[in-house]
């Protein structure tokens, strides 16, 4: 094996990426959504989805869930597993819905009305319990809190509401479990976001205790704001919790990974490489997501390529020459320390990454083998047909 | 009269507003809809709170409308010309929709395939159609078109589809109408929209013919674009068709106008001021129309606020002292030329925006006076009581 | 006195403001500065100016100071300070300046060599030293440290060589003396600034000692960002230590304060004053500063702008009403509570400030007695003269 | 030659940049310039660079200029032509400078002064018969002109004073010459700048006459702005004249080329050869000059890097596809069109390059080459030499 093809395998080998169940349905912008035929319509489907992903890639074992959408019935999580277990997958992150609801109008654990805010901090501890039983490790905490016009509430006070909830739901945790906390400029806040950037999820999570980590979305940032930074001193400060993958150039755009600027995703794995080099190789416990939400894309197609474009940005990434670029570093020439990362960039990893596919006996190009497959016309014929008995609306909407 | 009542008076005189249609009803963000009781359900309520809004302020006779939502039978347009009536208002700018419908995924008069192009041209079309057969002076074009991903679909052979659209719509004008068309730079399309900034807008507007012009929206711009420039020079240029007033902070947040950044607003209205002062007080015709979507204020209310902020900060605007400005502008007194605005956004113009409205007959207060009237619980209550009996879902939503 | 000028008068009590030495000398843009007759030549020069602003406004007793010029002989410290008191004013806080040396191409204190972060750490020092001997209470610590180029350097290893900086700095302090670190997120550094956002200046903050502060830029935020919100933050945590003045439409543009979003800033102070009244009217200890440094305006008369507009929205931020606010708030009245804001926004303080003036035997108009004193042409000449006299060139430049 | 090497042959065959003299000196940033001892002194000496840039890529035959700064005794133009010459380079592009003397502190030809804007049209008429003179095709005009506060000046004022100018401008072209209209959104002017988009700057082309076009300079526009679509339609208009090559995070950072996002120089570059392709092979006529000028990297090491940078990303984007791709548009494929571009990004062309480099006698690695050299050194040695002569500050600057 070349140095480059025994990097790129050694990557893989401890790469593992959720894909969300939500990431399978139906979803859209405010202006409408464009229905597919083979898009899931429930738990069933976003599972088997799941496991079509996993069978074809290798890497995705688990699917993190949106407890509203995928236990409606809490007492019957066991049976959820169950089913995922027969699709080869597990279940993954447990992300509570504090959002949705007419209720959360003015917030969830934000909200200036005490009882609504209890409400939805025993949502989110249900959600916890759920984790408990089905063995899951992170509950993934995303919050829509915050504020339309100036004034309309005290930031102060929200910020407090903030600190409570999530003691409130530390507390609940076993000693297996991470609360990982996510932050957002905005939408569908439009003056204030409570937890708007990495520092106010920081610091909330610093409050909540020592198993809260903050979750780095890669579509949550201001533009132009450096992520890999971030990523890096959340990494040196041991509070970094996980990732939502995505791809955006305006605002929370969702689009798949590295479609739009590859070489970003790239960096922000280089200093994750950079940091296992560091600490002799080992590697710190990341939880690395998906979350993408468009469907002009054919859903399982869209999942396969953000898996394969993070596989092959991370296999990327393992080949930078750390020993060479600390020492330019060090001695202060830019263009030569540069050039470690521009060089690793540019490597052609495309039979490196087939090699550790065969290695594994995974088809070397999931998203033709899953074209090859003809599940997603099998699918399509049998959903089409479960729409209509169930006399779904297929139309338009407007949000 | 005092000085500055008889500027704002004046000013006030010749200041009217469209309000949107579909700002009656429940609409939210791609994270859900926060219904409410008295929100319109069907055109009647819609051109009711129109005719509320407009009884209040005196300055809001037409009502923008949305032609597949507003009129879903185009043969009865009389009819709902008559209802507007009863309610004290007219039709005003009408809008084609061609981005709602499941076949305008991939765009409407963009779109690869030249039938849903010619689908989406010929609704255009119908509606021109219909604002001559309703007397409306502005078709109102506002485009979702765009690709997602690098590559979908070739920028020029799209730019060539609009050309043709276009040209095809205006040849389809009566003498007496306008075509305004819109410009926004992202969502939905998260790659590149069609026409995404005002140059677009205004190259097509140029090649679609002489009675095309360009509609500002306050939300549609990149951030930190000087917008009160680009009306400069639309103004300059005689291409500036009409206004979409709201505002925004981070994308197009489609909040109540000035409550972000109401400088800038006055600094738009400012030009509008300064270009007609230039003129010998000569105003060129431009419509004025609100479109604001959100729903955590109530429906009418919100209405209210964005009118009488426009009003207020258009009678501010109106009370620069233009002579002084220009002669501090060639003198090179930059702290002297910006005091001449800065004294009139300053100035208090309640007490002679109240005279005005007194002068009308109008309450001094619109938005109490909408209050006191018991409007809102009024149609909650029926419209409440409408949706059980239509089995209408008051539910959550997701895009 | 009315309730009004009551509120004002209260307000104006306690505010004051720090001149910077550096906003009275010509500076400019990378692509040139454009030289003023009148601009300051020497520290001289630089306090007598301040002499003239604190006179005319009452409310500028102290001078900000940048070490490297202006006190070029740390041991005649004791000369400069009796220099201010002839002018009226004393010496402020104390700016060290490690980023112009020829030695700083890679950083200051997180250089690679450990020489120059030795040397910048003693700068830091000995400048913590000379606010002991001037009884200046704050050290505010600025950084240009980053990186231009991906790779180009360990961006944890910077970070934790900050760490070990501030630390030491902390060490030197007095009990009487704090620490403000400041943040910005790019410029001169162009790929990632080590203090890039307000998460990081608190976190370095944090590390360095309890009597290290995060000091907010008003111009140094990424395009959007709610700067109220992070205000309302630090304050929260008793970790606001101060302010530099100025605003901007783009990034760093050190225009004079409210000039572009009068609002926003209106916003910051409402934030202070609503911590106080929760606090029983309780201030807390925050060094308000100017940091603008452009020439179009003649910098005196840019000075007095920038006070009289930060009075005046420091004033107006005083009569919102707090108790009927906090009732919207909790009530969910979301246009009632923005109201409160708007109103107050929205109310004329010339009167009460003018009586505020009047109160303290200060000129109602800083800005025309500033004019009609005769200043500026007097210093204008003289310095004229000594330029020629010292050959200064005042060609052009070009960074 | 394989496919892949002969397309990349093929591309590099007719893809030639300019270098712009301004690069090989010390420039900086407001906060001051880093000296290194190898920048350039004078004209001799940054034709001296730029012929060793050529001499090693090949395919940078050609040195923009400025006119102020080269050629301070405009009849002794044939002069500099000749030096040129012995460097084996010939003089490219000539940059009138109206931005820098104090003349211009508030704009050139838009300066309320009418001398002043005269003076400044002669300068650029000057710069036209320069032009003629050299045989230089482009004349590349950029312009700092805008205001810096609101009502500082009237807008349509300054559109109508550019009007003229420009047109004047235009007048005194040969019919070989084009001119060039470069626009900016922001610095040196922070409240709007004159010709502040591409909208500015074509609808100025248009007025100025035929043989105007538009500059595109990679660092000019707003954050998330479309770069390829400006591109795409601008060549669809035949109105993109040129480039100004570098990259950017923030603002117009002037790093050197790809080493921020490499994607999107890609995808212009890929808009082009699209553009050739559909129209059989036949390129526009295109200016392509690197504008870069920060001085941390070694200057002519940047110039080199953003040179084979840009011969990299082009003939990767030679590679694409484009009949697959038109089909998967036209059939709305969104994965496999976007494919066609990754694809060819993705792509090794070090290879190809390389045997480009060997059939043209070029060293296969040129950065390398230039170390090998000892160019460096040398120069350095005699410069440092020739500043001590001629007494020039090696100093720390600032703006």
């Amino acid at each position: 094996m070349t140095s480059t093809a025994s990097l790129v395998h050694h990557a893989l080998e401890h790469f593992f990426i959720e894909t969300p169940s939500w990431g399978y349905t139906d979803t859209g912008t405010r202006f409408g959504k464009f229905h597919q035929p083979a898009a899931a319509i429930n738990m069933g489907d976003k599972l088997a989805d799941a496991g079509q992903v996993h069978r074809l890639t290798g890497c995705c074992p688990k699917v993190a869930t949106h407890v509203l959408w995928d236990f409606p019935d809490l007492s019957k999580a066991s049976e959820v597993a169950a089913l995922a277990a027969q699709h080869g997958v597990r279940i993954g992150s447990i992300n509570p819905n504090v959002f949705q609801d007419q209720e959360y109008k003015l917030g969830s654990v934000a909200n200036p009305d005490e009882k609504i805010r209890a409400r939805a901090t025993k949502h989110i501890c249900d959600c916890i319990d759920l984790g408990k039983e089905l063995h899951s490790r992170a509950v993934s905490l995303w919050f829509a809190d915050g504020t339309n016009y100036p004034g309309q509430d005290s930031i102060r006070a929200r910020k407090h509401r903030f600190e409570y909830a999530l003691r409130e739901a530390h507390d609940r945790l076993d000693n297996d479990q991470v609360l990982l906390v996510e932050y957002k400029p905005f939408e569908p806040a439009f003056y204030q976001t409570d937890l708007a950037d990495w520092g106010m999820a920081y610091m909330m999570s610093k409050i909540a205790g020592p198993r809260a980590k903050v979750l780095v979305d890669t579509g949550h940032h201001y533009l132009s704001q450096n992520i890999e930074q971030i990523v890096a001193w959340l990494l040196d400060e041991n509070m970094l919790g996980g990732f939502h993958f995505n791809d955006r150039r305006y605002a929370d755009d969702d689009l798949t990974l590295g479609s739009i600027d590859p070489y970003q995703i790239f960096r922000i794995f280089h200093e994750i490489h950079f940091y296992a080099w560091e600490r002799g190789g080992v590697y710190p416990q990341i939880e690395y997501m998906i979350d993408q939400s468009h469907n002009l894309k054919p859903k399982i197609e869209a999942m396969i390529q953000t898996v394969t474009t993070a596989q092959e940005l991370y296999a990327k990434a393992a080949l930078v020459d750390h020993e060479a670029m600390v020492k330019h570093q060090a001695a202060g020439r830019i263009i030569d320390a540069e050039l470690c990362l521009k060089k690793a960039f540019n490597t052609d990893v495309t039979a490196a990454i087939a090699a550790w596919r065969t290695s594994h006996e995974l088809p070397v190009d999931p998203l033709e083998a899953h074209r090859a497959s003809g599940y997603e016309a099998k699918v399509a014929a049998e959903r089409s047909q479960r729409r209509i008995d169930l006399v779904m609306s297929t139309g338009s909407s407007y949000a």
